[in-house]
Parts: C-alpha cells; structure tokens; sequence
C-alpha cells in the first residue's frame, strides 16, 4: 500500500487555537479555474487624495476635519459599529435569544501618505503605529473587556477606503472566535501544565518547516493549521499575553517582522498583497489568563496569482475549512522570495 | 432613557444551530462606500458553450465527453477533494494534530441549458434536480457518514465554472459545522424534549415578520440569527432528517419553493443573484438522529446593490459574525418583491 503523503493525500488538521478541522487537498489545486479573476491591487498612485476621507486635512463624512498628522493617527470611526451606551434589549427568549452588545470602533491611519500600505512603510514608521496600537489598547482595555485590533487590507478584503488604516473595534463581551481561543487555551494550559503558543512556537522553530521570518522576540509562521493559502501565524516570544506589555526591544522586533513579513507577500505575486489582519490578545474575564499568548493573524485571500483567490464558500461554510495547497508548501514559497527587509 | 429597537441599537443575536453570536449594527449601512464593486452578474447567454467542461457532449479535464443529458446530471469530480481510498497519516502528535479524511466529491449539472440557473428552471426541471439529490444521498449515505450537497452560485461565490452545477462531498467524517449542528440540535433536544427547528419554524410563522415564503411542506426564513445580509433558513416541516425521506408532496413542494425563493433573490437588484447553497441532515453517526431536521441555507454575499457586497473580513474573523441591515428590514425587502413563480 502506498506511503501517506501530506502533500498527495487528502487529509485533516487541527487548529489548536479554535479546536477546528480544516481538510487539506493538495491536488485540488491543479483544476481549471474558469471563476473570478478579481483586479490586481494598484500599488503606489498619489501621496495625497483631495476625495479620501482619511488623508491629512481632509474632511471626513462627519464633516470634522483630519489634523495635519505626521504618524499614525487614530480617532473615532464615524460609523461604528459598536456604541457606548446603548439601551439594553429585553432577553429571556429562549428561540430568539439576545444580548446586549456595548463598545466602540476606531480607525488607525497608518501614515499621513495615502499610498503608502505596511510593506512599503520603513520600520521607524511601522513602530510608531505599533506604539498607537500599544496606547489604544491600553486606554480602551481600561473599559473594555476586548480589544480587537484588525487591518483589512485591498479592496479584494472589504476595505472601504484605500488609505492605509486599520480599525479597533473594542466590546463590553468577548467575541466568539476569541472565546474559542480563550477556552482551548486555557484548556491546554490545565493539561499539559504549558502555554500553548509556548509549545506550538518551540516546535515550528525546532522544525522549520513552516518559519517563514523568526527573531529573538518573534516568530512568523504559516501554521501547520493555516486555512488560508498563505496564512501567517505571528506569535510573540516574550511571555506577554497583551500588546501594551510589549518590551521597547520587542516593539523594534516587530516594527522589523511586520516589515519582512508583509514585504514577502507584496514579492509572491508582484502585487500589493490583500490580507485581513488582526491581533488576538488576553481579554478581561479570561477564564486562565496565563494561558494566553499575544499573536496576530494574517488571513490573505489569494491563492494562484496577484488575481485568483481561495473562496470559502460552499463546503468550507457548511462543512469545514478546506485548503488546497499545504502550510509546508506555502511557507517554502515565502521564504524562498528575495526581499530588501 | 431611550427604549431599545432593533432597528437602532446594536445587539448580539445567538444561532441556535452553531450556538454562535452575531453581531447587529442595522445604522452601519450608512457609511460610504469607496471599497470594491464586483461586475454584476450577468444573465441569460448562449445555451451551449463549446469551452465549456459540463455542457452536454462537450469533453471534460479527464478526456472523459460528457452524455447528451436531458436534466440534472451527476458525474465523479474530475478534481475532488476527497478520495476513497487515502493511506492514512500517522496521528499521535499533540501539537501537530493530524486525521485521516476519505470520501468522494460529484458534480451535478442542473440543467444541460448553459444559460438556466435555479430561478430560471421551471418547476419541473427543478423537481428533477431534488430527484437526484434525494438518489445521491441515498447513495453516498450508504458508504459516507456525511453527505454535503451544496452549491456555489456566481463568480462572487468562487464558482469555478459557469454552467449551473452544484457538488456533493460525502466524507467518512463528520465536517465541522455539522457536527455543530448535531451539538446544538442534540443538547436543545435533550432540555426541551422537542426539536430544534419545529419550534423555530412554529414561532417564526406565528411570528410572520421574518418569512419569505411558506407552503404545507417548507418554511422559508431569513433566521432571527441570520449573518449574510439576505441570509435563507430553508426547513422541512414534514418532521424529516434526511433528503431521501421526502415525499412526492414534499419534493414537489421544495421544488416550487426553491423557484420562488431564487426568483426573489434576482428580483432584489435585478441581477443573477450570487449565494452558496448548502444541505444539512442527519449525518451517520449522530449524537441524536431524532433531534434533526432536514434544513438548507443560503448564504448571498450582495448588500447594497448588484455589485456591492459584504464581506466577512476584519472583524468578522479575529471577533465574531457581524451584520449591518436587520433580519426582519430583509425579510420585508424580499417578501414585496413581485415575482413570477
Ligand atoms: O469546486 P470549485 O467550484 O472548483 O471551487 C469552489 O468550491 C469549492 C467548494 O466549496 C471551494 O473549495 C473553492 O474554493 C471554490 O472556488
Ligand atoms: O469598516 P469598513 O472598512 O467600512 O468595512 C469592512 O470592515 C468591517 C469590519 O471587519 C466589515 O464589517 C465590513 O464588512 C468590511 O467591508
């Protein structure tokens, strides 16, 4: 009988941050695609748009006016979707069950230059937005009991403005995929008496299949359960389990990794690379709080070209997650790409 | 203070079914848009394509020609992401969690007619597609414990062909959101001592403000938990779990209700309405057989307009499901539409 294979064989993964399967289908890759072919992202274009609502001394829809800001820059978003004091809704229902839902969304501008995403900012400008992460989820932390920090990145992500920003949505509950990740972790905490990241980051690196970027204080990797084609797991190696906690020395680190990390994406296809990114860290009410790790998810959507994506539809939304090419793979092509870092 | 409404504050709905929350924000539909608009999709065209793979009589990737079918017409995946016969990997890691995953993936051509979606097909021609899902199920449930009949409707939805097909991956295990599913359905079973979506479809008829469409056999819903903006909850109300055990009146029934949910969809922007569409029933091996009923979803990206969508990005991943207009305002929007059916 033939050998198994992960990279001919159909087979399954776990992700231990969520307790989810995803398949894995190495061949499927090589069907004919007569689907979408989405426009490649523009790179470069004007450092200032006179129509953006985010550049510097423009006027947003609220009709308030941008300071002329020379770093990042955040404030609060217009249009958020979580408010600070809502009336609460009646619950009790047992069919039509409701909760109360209280927060705030703000927007991080990047940089003052409309055309300048992550990868083509210098790594002095990267750290002063890993500051303004730092010092927001400080401030919102104090009243929230999660912080989510995310980028969606490109139009083929659901970016509603092209200027370089990403977005805080901070809430009085915990959200659904980091309740997940707070119960697996702290279950894992309790039966092996170790952080999970701990253990899963020592092994990637003892392994160094899938590393795709690592220094002293992080690790960069396409994890052995990446559901996206070029998912990238970035793990804080410091024992921190909140981005405000971040040593100076580790902030450099990983102004620097975010850098090389997000530069390889941009050189696999010769194109500004679309992701959604987003930081999961400690919330307040954890049930193990020392079972947390601080680390950001990079989920882009491309898969064959600067063009062709990966589409979770179908059986990945009624059945499983489903990938077609392996983490090993993904993460050999990423590393193998020439980048000035 | 100000009374909570739906239609102004946000708040946390659960979906019974996967125990997960969303998050309803109805005033964040107000904000600009400047994100991407996808080309609409277009109707109609010629009704055999020589290029294309599932057309009657024209060759498929495998060299293997297409018969000159004359309804819906099953045939193997040429590229499937699950084969019957996978050597097993070796499991036993705890960091890198690994399982065996064998099954078979089909194609089922809707019509032999390039150009006829769904909503296109008269009643007939559809209750020969739910022939042959029935007959495939049949089938697969003999070998497979899960049998996942699904379509991806429109280039938007990752379609990889543009002749009106769904698939069926039956696998000899239970995919993830499933065994959800067979969770939540067991567990609401077992503390009420009735079934989980009798009592859905009892209130929310009792209820009219979130229905579509209704007949004897099937209740059309846009579920009070819905995520997707125009989301359909699709429910047997004859008491059965799986597809092979519908009636002749129930098979007529679906058929007639699939045409006039799909008809109001491209009624809604007056465009072919992209969705994925999938089956849930009772899987082999269920927790508790009797606590299931036989339901099917829809999931349509489209929000504002033809070309402009939601996307499940962001925040949606890193914190949990969010969604902009309520499940009643698009209940309301579906239900005035005058159609054809
Ligand atoms: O099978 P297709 O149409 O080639 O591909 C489509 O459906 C599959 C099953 O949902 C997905 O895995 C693919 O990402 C999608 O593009
Ligand atoms: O906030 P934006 O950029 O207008 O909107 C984008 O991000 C949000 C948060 O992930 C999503 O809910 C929207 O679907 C997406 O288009």
């Amino acid at each position: 009988m033939t050998r198994f294979s992960t990279d001919d064989h159909p087979h399954r993964r776990q992700n231990l941050l969520t307790g989810k399967w995803v398949l894995v289908s190495p061949h499927r890759a090589k069907r004919p695609w007569q689907g979408e072919t989405g426009d490649p992202a523009p790179t470069g274009g004007p450092s200032h748009d006179p129509g953006c609502y985010l550049c510097p001394g423009n006027a947003r829809t609220s009709g308030e006016r941008n300071p002329d800001y020379p770093g990042a820059f955040a404030f609060d978003n217009d249009f958020p979707a979580l408010m600070p004091d809502n009336p609460a809704p009646e619950g009790g229902d047992p069919v039509f069950r409701v909760a109360e839902a209280r927060g705030t969304a703000r927007v991080i501008c990047y940089s003052p230059d409309h055309s300048k995403t992550m990868p083509d900012m210098d790594v002095a400008a990267i750290r002063s937005l890993v500051n303004c992460w730092a010092q927001e989820s400080e401030t919102l932390g104090a009243h929230f009991a999660n912080v989510q920090i995310f980028e969606n990145k490109g139009a083929m992500m659901g970016c509603s403005s092209p200027h370089p920003h990403g977005q805080i949505w901070a809430s009085d509950f915990i959200p659904t995929e980091v309740a997940d990740e707070d119960r697996e972790q702290a279950a894992w905490h309790a039966s092996r008496g170790r952080v999970l990241l701990d253990e899963v980051a020592e092994r990637e690196l003892a392994s160094g299949e899938r590393v795709v970027e690592a220094n002293e204080h992080w690790l960069a990797v396409v994890p052995w359960w990446a559901t996206w084609p070029f998912e990238i797991l970035l793990v804080a190696r410091d024992g921190v389990g909140r981005i405000e906690e971040l040593s100076d020395a580790s902030r450099d680190a990983l102004a620097s990794i975010l850098r090389a990390v997000t530069r390889r994406y941009d050189a696999l296809f010769n194109a500004s690379f679309p992701y959604s990114m987003g930081w999961h860290q400690r919330p307040a009410g954890s049930s193990d709080p020392a079972a947390w790790r601080l680390h950001a998810h990079f989920n882009p959507p491309l898969l064959r070209s600067a063009t062709v994506r990966k589409f979770m539809v179908g059986f990945e939304m009624f059945g499983e997650s489903q990938r077609d090419i392996t983490p090993e793979t993904a993460a050999a092509r990423l590393r193998a790409l020439e980048i000035d870092a």
